[in-house]
Order: structure tokens, then C-alpha cells, then sequence
């Protein structure tokens, strides 16, 4: 995927920077294991700092002091997450700020304001994610109403100009939940759309992984092949490999960081617990076979030390470890594409990772 | 000062690292800040992992991934400041752990045994730090304790040797409160047990400062001028520079780190509380003149954001910048000195500290 910010390689996972910083490491460190791409969330950057504060930096790209692609949200998910602070309606969604209570619109045309504001250069249309699990007479209204919406934003994308000079994409999201046929309506009208590329949504969020599996198949038949396709919110390293065999090209979530910070290292063999007893005196590193600055410097029982004591660099070394295996993994994968043995080598990692004690799901 | 991991090159700052971390900085930004040792807590580090746990990683430089020099403290100060969990006794000292509650003894030959397990390359004897304010009695009691304990430690050292192959040295530590006859008791005491380096303790721990530059200048002219000079626990950048003058060679202090942490950065002008509604949009970076990564990469209006969001990353980036200036302002003096400058030099950075608006005492 070309950006005005660099090449992005597919498949990619984009580590998620919500505030305007992925979460215990540094910018430099995500270009030394080879982020290519990251995650900003709307809605959060709407509320802090503010638009005004990052559009006075030149956009998101200079405040952040990250000069390679980045990709935001159109916080319609974070929204939708309030459950009692919101109200949606035909024109948009009325909300609540988690930080300070006070009330905020968006609409379809204001979050591409707001993303041109930012100027990341992939945007995201405003649609609703229905919740799981929900009838498929809601699913068939949201739908409708998340068509609409994705029309409208496509309108505002063509009216409402790049502010910084550079070009931006914007991506259309298929919604429908568990239903085939809501699904396809959903991708027939965005893809009439002609958007720079197709994320999934509504999934991972709560339904069994087989489905979540099935959906992805199915939705991937329906969009064009030469633009690249979006897996919202996923996921494990399992779940990763599942779908990028089932042609999906990029993928965001919190796991690999928020795992880190909870002293759970992804290693080839599956899963470390750092808490553990049993690394109290490992001076193994969490990953033998892993390159990062984490593995190649300290031990498991340093890790486990620094997690007990609570020492931030518990954060920040596990942080490095999990994304770097996460990046790994995508450059493997790709690699594998390329040389016509994906699935020979999926099977292999998976195998890798079922060796492990502690399984992650 | 030469040691095993290398050549210390002085004025030096030693960052603070009590449970074998540095706060929120990973070990090879320390080195490329220029860090050249860095202090580690015998109490907490005998606590948590525990000394064996140290004794299995080869010491302490093989356990934190650091291979520069390492000093630590005999954890005296630490059990000290255990006002209500601990009781002094000639034989040593018993308190309660601030993390179990359970019951442990140092005497002066057991913070041997722990600092040759830990194996760094500077050892501190064990020593009561009297309080601030102390009467005279209570300052020549517990300077008549700290001069038996030295000897003791001094005897323990030289039947205790190194566990790793590699040398240590064991510092004495000047006590006596503000009064300049114990001081000199104790100075004398300790010059004839004849110590590898020899620390001033018992200052900044509530003093006018103009006492404790005084009671620094006194208790140098009684030190072997060949010998490191290293005063404990302090302090400002304004501290450093009248104590370096006073033929001070070595410094510690959580100032940095902690302030850091706190969102208050220190530059060549005074210092910056990054909270401050001045700098919400503020493109500038904390200190102009810095080369640190945070100031080569990052806004004021970025860093407020963060620490405004808590990102862990506005941990990160202000400490870096915080040790950075305090490196740096050590290689100065360290320059200054050679040059046969450093009064003139002096001035102008306390000039420079005097310009901004807010004051850091």
C-alpha cells in the first residue's frame, strides 16, 4: 500500500496509538522493529488535545513526531463503546466525553474534518458496529444506517480537501454481523463507492472465532482484490495467520501491548506468563529465537523482577518484545506469500505455538 | 576513578537505580546519554529479587544487562528513613521489610557479604544517617557507632573478597550532623582505616543549603585529596555545581528521575512544569540547546499532552531529557575544570538557571 508517508508491506499489524502514542515505547524503537504503519483513535485526540492543538503542529504526523504512514479511526467504535453516553440519530452520533461529561456531535462529514485535520493517511468513514449479539432486524437497520453514513462521508472526502498537502485515503468498513446476506449488501454498496480500501468491522467482538473466521472469508470474496482489506480490532497471532490466509492485508489491536503490560510475552512456542514463579531465577531470554533489544539483553528472571517491583521498564521491555514478534510475524508472513508456501509455513508457526504450556486465546 | 567496568570520569552524576532499574529509562539509553555509573539499593535490591536470585545472574551488572560501573549504598540510609520498623543496636541494625513485614538484621559485616554478592564495583560502608535537627549528644552516640561499623566493614572487606573475579572498593562515609567537631572526628577516624573513596552523609536531609555547602567544604579539607569525594543524596543543579566547587567528585539523587516523572523538566534556563497551560501549544522544545532525543524529536505541546493523557511515554521522554541535562552538565564542569575555568563557567550557568520563570529549589 503506497502512502505519502512510505510504502506499507502487507500483511501489516499497525500498532495502536490511541492518544497520539503507542503505549510504552518510543517512536524510534517502533522504526527499529519495523512499524511501518500506525493506529490513531479519533476520538480520543478530538477530545485530547484537541484538533486545534494538533492542526497548529502540522497534523498528527509532526505533533507525534512520526514522519511513516498512520491510519485513524473515525471513533464511531470508541463511541459506540459508551453505551450509556450516547444517542445516535440519521445525522450522526451525539456523545459524552469520558474525560470531562461534555456533549459532542459527530457526524459522518465532521470526522472527515476532523481526519483531514489530523491528516493521516488512511481515514475511516463513521459507521455504527453493532454490538454482538444483536437480531437481524437491528443488524438490518444499522446497516442501512452505516451505508448511508459511508455515501455521505464519501461525499465529504471529495469536498472537503487535504489541509497539509499530502494525499489520504479513505476506507469503507462492511458491517452486518453475523448475517450473510447483510453482509453482502453491505459490500456491494461501499465497494460501488469505490473506496482506497475495505476494512471488516464488528468482529472480535464477542462471537465465536470460527465465525469470525467464516464472515472474513465471506466478506473477502465480495471486495475488489487490488485494494487493500482492513481486519478491524484482530488479534491473537493465531487469529492473524487465520486471516491473512483468508486474504486480509492489515490488522490493529491492543494485545500485543496491552498483554505486555500485563507481564504476558508472545514467544514462537506460545505464551510466557512473567509472574510466574517458575522465571524467578530463568536467566533464559523470553524468546530465544527473538532479535529485540528485550531478548537480546535480559533475562526472563530480570523481567519478572522488574514486574514485581513494578518497575516501568517492565513495561517498556515487554512492549518492545510483544510488538517485535507481532512485526515479525507479519514479515514472515509476508516473505511466505511471496515465496508460494503460506500455508506449509502457517502450519509450522502454528505448530510452534501450540508447544507452549500457557495458551492464549 | 578506575574500576573493573571501566574508567568513571568525574564530576559524575550516578542516576538512581534502587531495584536494579533506572526509572522509566531503558540501560542503553543511559549509555548513549553518556551515563558512566549508576547506583543500585542494597536494602531494596537484598528484598526483592533477594540476593540469590542477583548470585545466579553473576552479580547485579550480569542480572540488569549493565556492564559499566556500579555503586551501592549498604542500605543504612533506607532502613534508617524506617523511623517506626527498625532498631539499632551495637551489633547492627533489625527492621522490618516495607514490603512482608517481616524481620531482617545488617550488621556491617552482612552489607559486605550482600554488596560482594551483588558485585559492584563501589561498596558503601554501613552508617547511621543521623536525622536533621540532632543534638549534639545524639550526633556523637551515633558517630561513635557509625566510625565501629566502618571498622568492621573494613575488616569484613578484606576477609570477604570478590565473588566475580572482578575488584571492588569500599568507601567510607563521613557522618556527624552539622557539627563541625564529629565531622572531623569522624573524617579522621576514617582517612586512617583508609578507604577506597570516601562519601559525605548526612547532608540535604533538611539543612539550610548554605550549611551544607559549609559543613562540604569542611569535611573536603580533611579528605586525602587523591581519593574520590562523593556527597550522598544531593541535589539541584545549582547543588552540583557550589558542591563540585567544594571539591566534590561524586553525586546521586532521585532529582532527576522523580522530577521527571513529575512533568518538571529542567533546562539551561531553570526549569519548565509541563502541566502548564503555556505550553498546550507550544512547538518549541524543552530545552532548545539539548541534543537528547526528547528535545531533538518532541514539543513542549506534545510532552504536555502526554503527561495531560498519561501516557507512560511522557515518563520516558522526560527522563531521558532530566538525565540528559544532568549528564551533560557534568561533562561541562569535567571540561571547565581541565580548562582551569570553572568558576567563569559556573557563573554562567547559574546565570543561565536564573533567567527562566520557574525555580526548582
Amino acid at each position: 500500500m503506497e502512502t505519502s508517508h512510505g510504502l506499507v508491506e502487507t500483511p501489516m499489524f499497525m500498532p495502536v496509538g490511541t492518544q497520539g502514542s503507542v503505549k510504552a515505547i518510543e517512536q524510534r524503537e517502533l522504526v527499529e522493529l519495523g512499524a511501518q504503519i500506525i493506529l490513531g483513535n479519533t476520538y480520543h485526540l478530538y477530545l485530547r488535545p484537541g484538533v486545534d492543538v494538533i492542526e497548529s503542529a502540522g497534523g498528527l504526523h509532526g505533533f507525534i513526531g512520526w514522519n511513516k504512514p498512520i491510519l485513524t479511526d473515525s471513533g464511531g467504535y470508541q463511541i459506540f463503546s459508551l453505551t450509556d453516553l450516547r444517542e445516535i440519530e440519521e445525522d450522526g452520533v451525539t456523545f459524552r466525553s469520558h474525560v470531562d461529561g461534555s456533549t459532542h456531535v459527530f457526524t459522518p462529514e465532521s470526522v472527515i474534518t476532523i481526519q483531514r485535520q489530523l491528516g493521516s493517511d488512511v481515514m475511516m468513514v463513521l459507521d455504527e458496529c453493532a454490538p454482538h449479539p444483536c437480531d437481524i432486524e437491528y443488524a438490518q437497520r444499522s446497516n442501512g444506517l452505516t451505508i448511508r453514513w459511508a455515501e455521505r462521508c464519501r461525499n465529504a472526502f471529495e469536498q472537503d480537501g487535504s489541509r497539509y498537502g499530502h494525499a489520504q485515503g479513505l476506507f469503507g468498513i462492511v458491517q452486518g454481523s453475523i448475517y450473510r446476506e447483510i453482509r453482502e449488501l453491505s459490500a456491494q454498496a461501499l465497494v460501488k463507492m469505490d473506496f482506497d480500501g475495505y476494512a471488516i468491522g464488528g468482529l472480535a467482538v464477542g462471537e465465536p472465532v470460527e465465525q469470525m473466521y467464516e464472515i472474513t472469508e465471506f466478506c473477502e470474496a465480495l471486495l475488489p482484490r487490488e485494494k487493500p482489506r482492513y481486519l478491524m480490532g484482530v488479534g491473537t497471532p493465531q487469529n492473524l495467520l487465520e486471516s491473512i490466509e483468508r486474504g486480509m492485508d492489515m490488522f490493529d489491536c491492543v494485545l500485543p501491548t496491552r498483554n505486555g503490560r500485563n507481564a504476558n510475552l508472545f514467544t514462537r512456542t506460545g505464551s510466557l506468563n512473567l509472574r510466574n514463579a517458575v522465571h524467578k531465577t530463568d536467566l533464559s531470554p523470553v524468546d530465544p529465537e527473538c532479535t529485540c533489544y528485550t531478548c537480546k539483553n535480559f533475562s526472563r528472571a530480570y523481567l519478572r523482577h522488574l514486574f514485581q517491583v513494578k518497575e516501568i521498564l517492565a513495561l517498556q521491555l515487554a512492549t518492545i518484545h510483544n510488538l517485535s514478534f507481532y512485526l515479525w510475524l507479519m514479515r514472515e508472513a509476508h516473505k511466505a506469500i511471496h515465496q508460494r508456501r503460506f500455508a506449509e509455513w502457517k502450519h509450522s508457526i502454528l505448530s510452534g505455538l501450540r508447544t507452549g504450556q500457557v495458551g492464549i486465546q
